[in-house]
C-alpha cells in the first residue's frame, strides 16, 4: 500500500492507489479545508506536492500549478508521495463537538501518547536455532518486549495461541500483533495476532449524553482526532431525560433491552459516520473509552437503572471492567477493548470524572469549579487536592433538547445571538456558516441575555407585550413568542421563534445550575468570588459569551477571564484515556477522590433554586457587574 | 437443604432428602466400604448415628441395631443428620489413579488450602443507608474483603454485573459469589454471583496422558478428593503415540478439531462418571486445573502441533492463560476458570512441571530423581536448587498399550506377578481383588524379573523353548507366549498370555527409560549412586517392587529405601494447583527454572539404549544387587 507523508508534521497514512488525497489527510490527522465542497473552485486546498506523484480524478498524471501547488481536492493517491501542507489550508476543529482539541493537546504534552489502550506492532522474529526450544508465544513476548520495554506481563487468548504456529511459520516469521490493555490495572497486556501488516490503528473515544452521542476518532501512534461525529440520542424516544428513561424500562417488558440497542444502534451509526470520514473501515477501530452518565453508561451496558432513580440513589458500578466491543455490539473490531470510565455515584458519573481528568483541575492551585451542563447540571469543585462533586436536574433545555427551535450544537445551530432593539433586528452566528436550522445552548444564553438587557423579557423571564418589537408575537396555543429569524432571514427556510414556554425551561436550566453552584460552594463556607478557574463544559455550543451567561445569572459573577467554556470534556478525557495509560490510571484515582453531596437534601436549596429562577437572581447584589451595566 | 456431617472428621456435605446417606458420605470426602456393593450383607459400612435421623429406602424411620449402628448403605437422608465413621468402615484409596492422594496431602499440609482455584462464599450484605452513594459492585466488595483479607483487587463481568441490582435486591442483600482467580500472577480475582445459595464447591484436577485420561473430584473447601475416574484417551484411535497423533492432525482436513473433541469427549466422560459418584451435578464444578504433555495439551486447547515433531520441537505455549470451561467445551460450570499447567518443552509437559510440584524435589537436599513412566518417558534431575529435565520415547507398554493383555491400572488390572517355577503356578495381585481381565504395569515388571530370575526368559529376554513349564506355548501367528492366568484360574474368563513381540515391547520401553536415566546423569557428570530419592511415576499400576523394576534393569540399582512409587504426580500437582495458591505460582516458578536436555542428539545415546535392552543390562556391574541374588 502507497504511504502518503504530510510536512511539516511528518504524519502519514497508507492509502489505496486512486483515493482521494483529503480522505488519505484527515486519516492521517491533517484534515484539509473544503470551503467550495471539493469542486476545485475556493482554491483553499492547495499543497505542495514535495515527493512521488498524484493522480487527477480521471487518472491522468496531476501537474503542479505555477506556483508549484495542487488542489488536494483533485488529487488521488498514486503511489507514495510527501505532501507539504501549509497552514492556511488546514481545516480548523472537525466540528464543534471536537472543540477542546487544542485543551486535549496540552493535556497529551502533559501526559503524553504513551501506551495507548491498543496498539499495533510488527515484528520480525528470528525463527528458533537448533536446540533452542523457546516455546512460539514466549519468542513474540520476548520480541515485543525488547522493542517496548515497558511491556512487562504479556498475555494471549486462545484465538491468538491457535493461529500462532501457523501464522508464525507461514509468513516467515514476520507477523503483527495488536497489544491491548488487560483487566484494570493488572499490569497485563493481551497480544492479538493480525494478519494485515502496515494499517494504521485508530481508537474511538465516546461520550453519550442523555441527548448526544458524540465521537472522536483518534489515531492511536499520534494522538491526533481525525474525524468527529455526534447524533441526537436515539433513546430519546423513550423519554428526555434519565429518570423518564429508567421508568421506562422498568414499565416495559425488555425495556431495558431495548434502550440498550437504541444507544448502541446510535452509536455504531456515529462510529460508521467518523470511519467514512477518513476512509477506513469500522474493523481498523482497535479500542474504544466511553464517557457517560451513570445511567447512560448502564444502559450501554444492559444494567437495570432502577436503584438509580430511588433513595439513596445507588449505583451498579462505581468501577467498570474492560469489556470487548463484540460483547457491547458496537461496531468495530470485535475484540477492541472498551474502558468505561469510572463513576462517582448515581448522578455524577463517567462523563465529570473524564471533566475533571480533562481539565487538569485537580492539579490546579486555587478554587476551580468545573460545571457541566448537559441534560443534568454537574459541579465539581476542587481546591487544594480536594474534590467535592453534587449535580442538579438542570434538564435539557441548553442542549436544545424540549424547545421547538432547539438543537444541539451541530452545524446549521445558531449559537450567537445579538438583538439590536433600535433596529429590531437580530444578529447570529451559525455553526458552519450555513443557513440556520434552530438554536443551540449558546445562542439561547445571548438571546436571554439580549431580550432581557433590551427590556423584552423582566425579571421574571416574561416577555414585555408592550415591548417595540415586530418579532414578539402570539403564537400557537395563544403562547407569546419571539422570532429570531423570520422564514427568509439569514436563509432560514421557516420562521425561527422561542415561545415563553421555552424562556421558562431554559430559566429553570440556568436556576438549577446556579443553585447548585451556590448550594455546593455554600456548604464548604466557600464564596463563588474566591473562584479562580470555572470551566463551563458542555456540548451546548462552540463558543460562550462569559459576560451573557452572568447576565442571566446562569453562573456566578465572575470576571471573564476567570471562566472558560472548555466544550465537551467528557469526550477530551475519554480521549486522554485511549492514548495514555497515565491518564488512564489517573481518571481511576479522580473517581476514587471525589466525594459527592446529595444537595437535595441539603436545608436551603429549594429556597435558593426559586430565587435563581429571575433575571439574573433576586439577590442582584450577587451580580454587581450586571447591575452596573444595567445603571451605567 | 438437610446437612450431613460426618465426625470425627468434621466433614459435611448438604443432601436431598431420601438420597443416599453413602453419596452424600462421598461427597463429603469420607468414603465409605462397599464390599458388598451395597447389598446389605457385609456389614462392613455400620456407621453410628449421633443426631438427627434416617429412613430405609422405603421411607421408615431407620432404627440402629443393638450395637448403636446402622449401615450405610440401607440408609437415606431425611433431614438434617450427624453420623460418626469408625475408621474401619472407611474405604481406602478410591481408586489406583488417586494412589498419591497420601502425597498430597503432604503437599497440602506444607501449601495449604488456601486461595483455591474458585471458591463460593455467601453473604449477608448490609443495604446502603440513606445518603451512602456506595456502589452495589462495591458493597460486595467490600464484604468479602472484610471476610477474607487476601481478596485485595476484584473484578467483575458483565453477566455478574447486569444481573446484580435485581439480585442484591431480591435477595433481601443475601447472596451467594463464586470468586476465582484472574488473568495468571495479575493478582485479580473476577467474582460471580450464584443464586444456589449452601451448596459445595468442587474442582476437578486433571491429568490427559497420551494413553489414559484420570481426573480427581476434589473438594474445595477440604481439599479432599472424593472421587476419581479414568478412562482410555478416546484420541487412541488416531494413533498410539502423540508422533503419530500429530501426523494424523497434519493428513486430515479437520483433523485438529477432531483429535480435539476425541479428548474433550473422554474428559466430559470421566468428569461425569466423578459427577454422578458423588452425586452431584457438573456445573457445581467451579474450577479445573489440567496436566498433560505438551501435545496433549496442545490437543486438548486445538492449538497445532506440527512444530513440536520436528526440530527443533519448539512448543507453541509454556506458559497459558487461564481459559473458562466453556470456552473448551468442558462439562463444568461454563465460567469455571481452567489452569493449564506449565510446559517446559515440546517435549517435556505441564505433567512433568505437576510432578515436579507434587514431590517437592526442588525443594530436597541432595540428587533427586523423578522418572515418570507413561507413554513418553520423562526425567528430571534436581539438586541444590538446579532443575534439569529430559524425554526419552519409552512408549506406551508400560500403560499396557499395544499388548493384547495389556490395560491402565484400573480394578481388573493384575498389578503383581510371583512365578512359582517349581510348581509351575502363577500368584497374582488383581486391583480391586476382581477376576483379572488384563495385566498393568507393575505386573509386566514383577512378571519379566519372576521370568527372568527363573530363567524362562534369557539375558537377550528370548523366551528359552525348552524351560519346562505348561505355561509356554506356541500361539498365533508362531509365536511364543507365556500364560499368566488360564481361563478359569484366578477367575480369569479367557487365558492371559504374554507373547515374545510383547516382551520386547516392554523391554524397549525399559531400556528407553534406563538409558535416559544414564545419559542425563552422565551429562551433569553424576553416577546413579549418588541418588539420594528416585521418585517413580506413572499411572502403570498402584504398587512397584523396586527390587523387581531394578532387577529388570527399568531402574539404576538403588537400596530400595531411596526409590518411591509415588503414582500419578502429574494428577496430585495439578490437585495441589486446584486448592493452593502457592502452588500456582510455584509450578509456574518451577517450569521457569527447569532447563531442557535434548538427549537424542546426545553422542552415545544409541549405544546406551542398545546395552539397556538386555536384562538387566550388558554391563551387569552396574547392577551389583541383581548379580548378587543371582550367584548368592
Amino acid at each position: 500500500m502507497p504511504t502518503i507523508t504530510f510536512r511539516p508534521d511528518n504524519l502519514a497514512a497508507t492509502a489505496e492507489d486512486g483515493e482521494a488525497l483529503t480522505t488519505v489527510a484527515a486519516r492521517a490527522g491533517v484534515p484539509l479545508r473544503s470551503d467550495c465542497g471539493g469542486q476545485g473552485a475556493c482554491r483553499k486546498c492547495a499543497v505542495t506536492l514535495q515527493a512521488g506523484g498524484l493522480r487527477d480524478r480521471a487518472g491522468a498524471p496531476l501537474a503542479p500549478d505555477p506556483d508549484g501547488e495542487v488542489l488536494a481536492c483533485q488529487a488521488v493517491v498514486a503511489g507514495d508521495a510527501t505532501i507539504a501542507v501549509p497552514e492556511e489550508s488546514r481545516a480548523a476543529d472537525l466540528t464543534p463537538l471536537a472543540k477542546t482539541l487544542g485543551h486535549v493537546a496540552e493535556r497529551l504534552a502533559a501526559h503524553g501518547v504513551a501506551e495507548p489502550l491498543a496498539m499495533r506492532r510488527c515484528l520480525r522474529i528470528d525463527p528458533p536455532a537448533k536446540g533452542d526450544s523457546l516455546a512460539d508465544v514466549d519468542r513474540i513476548f520476548d520480541a515485543l518486549r525488547t522493542a517496548d520495554p515497558h511491556l512487562r506481563r504479556l498475555s494471549a487468548d486462545l484465538p491468538t495461541l491457535r493461529a500462532l504456529p501457523t501464522v508464525l511459520r507461514q509468513s516467515g516469521w514476520n507477523v503483527c500483533t495488536t497489544i491491548v490493555d488487560g483487566p484494570d490495572a493488572s499490569g497485563l497486556a493481551n497480544v492479538s495476532l493480525a494478519c494485515d501488516i502496515g494499517r494504521a490503528m485508530f481508537g474511538v473515544a465516546v461520550d453519550i449524553g442523555t441527548s448526544t452521542v458524540a465521537v472522536s476518532l483518534v489515531r492511536l501512534d499520534t494522538g491526533r482526532v481525525v474525524a468527529a461525529a455526534g447524533k441526537r440520542n436515539g433513546q430519546i424516544r423513550y423519554g428526555d431525560d434519565v429518570i423518564s428513561r429508567i421508568i421506562w424500562t422498568e414499565e416495559h417488558d425488555g425495556g431495558l433491552e431495548m434502550m440498550r440497542a437504541a444507544v448502541v444502534e446510535t452509536l455504531n451509526e456515529v462510529i460508521r459516520e467518523a470511519c467514512e470520514a477518513v476512509g477506513i473501515p469500522t474493523s481498523d477501530v482497535l479500542a474504544l473509552t466511553v464517557a457517560a452518565n451513570s445511567t447512560m453508561m448502564n444502559f450501554l451496558l444492559g444494567i437495570p437503572s432502577g436503584p438509580i432513580r430511588r433513595d439513596p440513589h445507588t449505583p451498579p458500578a462505581s468501577w467498570l471492567p474492560l469489556f470487548t466491543a463484540g460483547e457491547l455490539g458496537l461496531d468495530a473490531w470485535s475484540r477492541a477493548p472498551v474502558m468505561c470510565l469510572p463513576t462517582v455515584s448515581g448522578f455524577v458519573g463517567a462523563d465529570i470524572t473524564a471533566g475533571v481528568l480533562a481539565t487538569g483541575m485537580a492539579e490546579a492551585e486555587g478554587l476551580t469549579v468545573l460545571v457541566d451542563v448537559g441534560t443534568n447540571g454537574e459541579i465539581v469543585v476542587g481546591m487544594e487536592g480536594m474534590l467535592v462533586c453534587a449535580s442538579c436536574s438542570a434538564g435539557p433545555a441548553f442542549e436544545g433538547v424540549g424547545i421547538e427551535c432547539g438543537m444541539h450544537g451541530a452545524p446549521g445551530a445558531i449559537e450567537g445571538v445579538a438583538y439590536d432593539a433600535a433596529a429590531d433586528q437580530v444578529a447570529i452566528e451559525v455553526i458552519g456558516r450555513k443557513p440556520p436550522q434552530g438554536i443551540c445552548g449558546t445562542g439561547f444564553i445571548d438571546l436571554l441575555a439580549s431580550l432581557f438587557q433590551a427590556g423584552a423579557l423582566d425579571r421574571g423571564a416574561r416577555f414585555q407585550r408592550d415591548f417595540p418589537t415586530a418579532r414578539l408575537r402570539v403564537g400557537e396555543h395563544d403562547e407569546t413568542e419571539f422570532v429570531v429569524a423570520f422564514a427568509g432571514e439569514h436563509g432560514a427556510t421557516r420562521d425561527l421563534a422561542v415561545r415563553q414556554s421555552d424562556i421558562e425551561n431554559l430559566v429553570r436550566s440556568k436556576a438549577a445550575v446556579h443553585a447548585g453552584i451556590s448550594m455546593l460552594l455554600g456548604k464548604l463556607h466557600l464564596a463563588p468570588e474566591m473562584i479562580e478557574q470555572l470551566h463551563l463544559a458542555g456540548g451546548f455550543g462552540s463558543r460562550l459569551d462569559v459576560r451573557r451567561a452572568v447576565q442571566i445569572g446562569l453562573l456566578p459573577d465572575l470576571p471573564p477571564e476567570r471562566v472558560a467554556y472548555v466544550g465537551n470534556t467528557a469526550l477530551a478525557g475519554a480521549h486522554l484515556c485511549l492514548v495514555s495509560r497515565e491518564a488512564r490510571e489517573r481518571v481511576r484515582a479522580l473517581a476514587a477522590a471525589m466525594t459527592y453531596i446529595e444537595l437535595s437534601v441539603e436545608p436551603g436549596f429549594m429556597e435558593e433554586y426559586v430565587a435563581s429562577m429571575f433575571l439574573p437572581h433576586t439577590q442582584t447584589e450577587r451580580f454587581p457587574s450586571v447591575v452596573r451595566a444595567a445603571t451605567g
